[in-house]
């Protein structure tokens, strides 16, 4: 996509994170990276032009959802433009000329932690350390100069902060793929867009999910994903978010979405873009 | 349920968390406590005998569902006995005779800071501390004497270490409730029960959750909820999670429950009981 380089791509998380393999992935290395702290913050740089485009993971093939972001694509005026599959893979990290015999904590993300407890549980006398971030533990091993510390993270923050793999293919599950979605100001379909993403409630009343969803079934459309959400401020009520095949150029999907949009109580489409399915296997 | 109490009851967290005021809301306070640190050993009090039953929360109506949970009915051979929607009010606790003024450092659970985050980002020169457990951040401050610290969690908490509330209702949203679940080794539908929990995966082929929720849909049963969660080693496919209206005993639930066996992959029930209303508004 040469056309959406050299722009700047905000994502959550340090220098090396899953995250800018997704960037790098998705526009090339030609790319200005926009680190942030906090999941709402690339939201808001997009929003408010500071960055091009923002990458944000939605779903691991283990762990499930990540709530928050559905809610932040609720809650921001963003447009999804893409969409990503990538592999996992975690890898010990430590600085050079330590041995693995001579760790004694591991740091890494609750998450990424949770991926390896297996391979982490049989190294022996070994304190486990939550952190906020994979690649911001590498980073803190690094700056901070912890010679028995060991950090679980990608081999880009290896590579970046100049530290030493001393374990690859930690993850005990190899089947381990995260989702990220790129977020534009800008609605952008792509010319061979296949997929979009509705968000939408209905009435609290039987069968309102089901009539939703024949909306799409009488149509042959295939669902993707549906996921369900709190609807605050009306406790076990819900939203439902829907991947769908196709893309309002084609006639079929348009009039699902205006099907839709008579039935449901609120309506939101989130984009519509290319599918990834390539790096699935 | 007289024939239920004097029996032990675990819960995840330390005394006077908020499934502990969940258990004695369902049981009476004739009931003995195991307060366990993991829902993993919950459930597994209660499978191997130890426990009577477990106490646990499986979603709330501002942060969604509790994914660790839904994976913990999945993996353990326990039956859903009951359900419980409890209010979740937010206190600040501190030592007697601390001032609001005093405090520097808020300690609690990432949900229930996140809960309160307007509330608290009012109060002045305040460093927020995240800890494993609402009831165990009040314990902690207690237990060492930190006197420049509050803590947020039940009033039950604040009654049992002894310290004092120094600000109440201290959640940002008021409609602000957990479900929590019942388990028990044995299937023990009550005689009145009229909710099921049943999971399930389909054929990943078009159209196939939208059948599975005709099976209800066409014999006019409501479906209260539905989570999808991720299928292990089979990336983007799904479990379905869904909760309906009656339970085996109804002729009609039953033939529901034949025909969903008949159109998926895998079918489980978690359990027949009694829908909790009372407390929702």
């Amino acid at each position: 996509m040469p056309n959406l380089s050299k722009r700047l791509v905000a994502f959550q998380g340090e220098r090396g994170a899953y995250s800018e393999i997704a960037a790098r992935t998705f526009f090339g290395n030609e790319i200005h990276l926009s680190p942030s702290q906090t999941f709402d913050l690339v939201f808001r740089k997009v929003e408010k032009g500071i960055a091009g485009f923002g990458v944000i993971p939605i779903e691991n093939s283990l762990a499930g959802s990540i709530h928050q972001n559905y809610d932040l694509l609720l809650k921001h005026r963003l447009h999804i433009v893409g969409e990503l599959n990538v592999r996992i893979v975690h890898n010990l990290i430590a600085h050079a000329g330590i041995s693995l015999s001579r760790v004694r904590r591991v740091f890494s993300h609750p998450q990424a932690l949770m991926q390896c407890q297996n391979n982490v549980g049989k190294l022996k006398r070994v304190e486990i350390v939550p952190t906020y971030d994979t690649a911001g533990s590498v980073k803190k091993i690094m700056e901070e100069k912890i010679l028995d510390g060991a950090a679980i993270a990608s081999e880009l923050a290896a590579r970046i902060y100049g530290m030493k793999i001393l374990r690859r293919q930690l993850q005990d599950n190899s089947e381990n793929f995260t989702r990220f979605l790129i977020l534009s100001r800008t609605a952008q379909p792509p010319p061979n867009a296949n997929k979009t993403s509705v968000v939408y409630s209905v009435k609290n009343v039987p069968g309102a999910l089901f009539r939703s969803l024949g909306v799409f079934a009488l149509r042959d459309i295939d669902l993707f994903k549906i996921e369900s959400r709190p609807l605050h401020g009306k406790p076990w009520e819900y939203l439902f978010y829907i991947d769908f095949a196709g893309s309002p150029k084609d006639k079929n999907c348009k009039n699902a979405l205006e099907h839709l949009a008579e039935i449901t109580t609120f309506m939101k489409v989130l984009g519509s873009y290319r599918r990834d399915q390539g790096r699935k296997v």
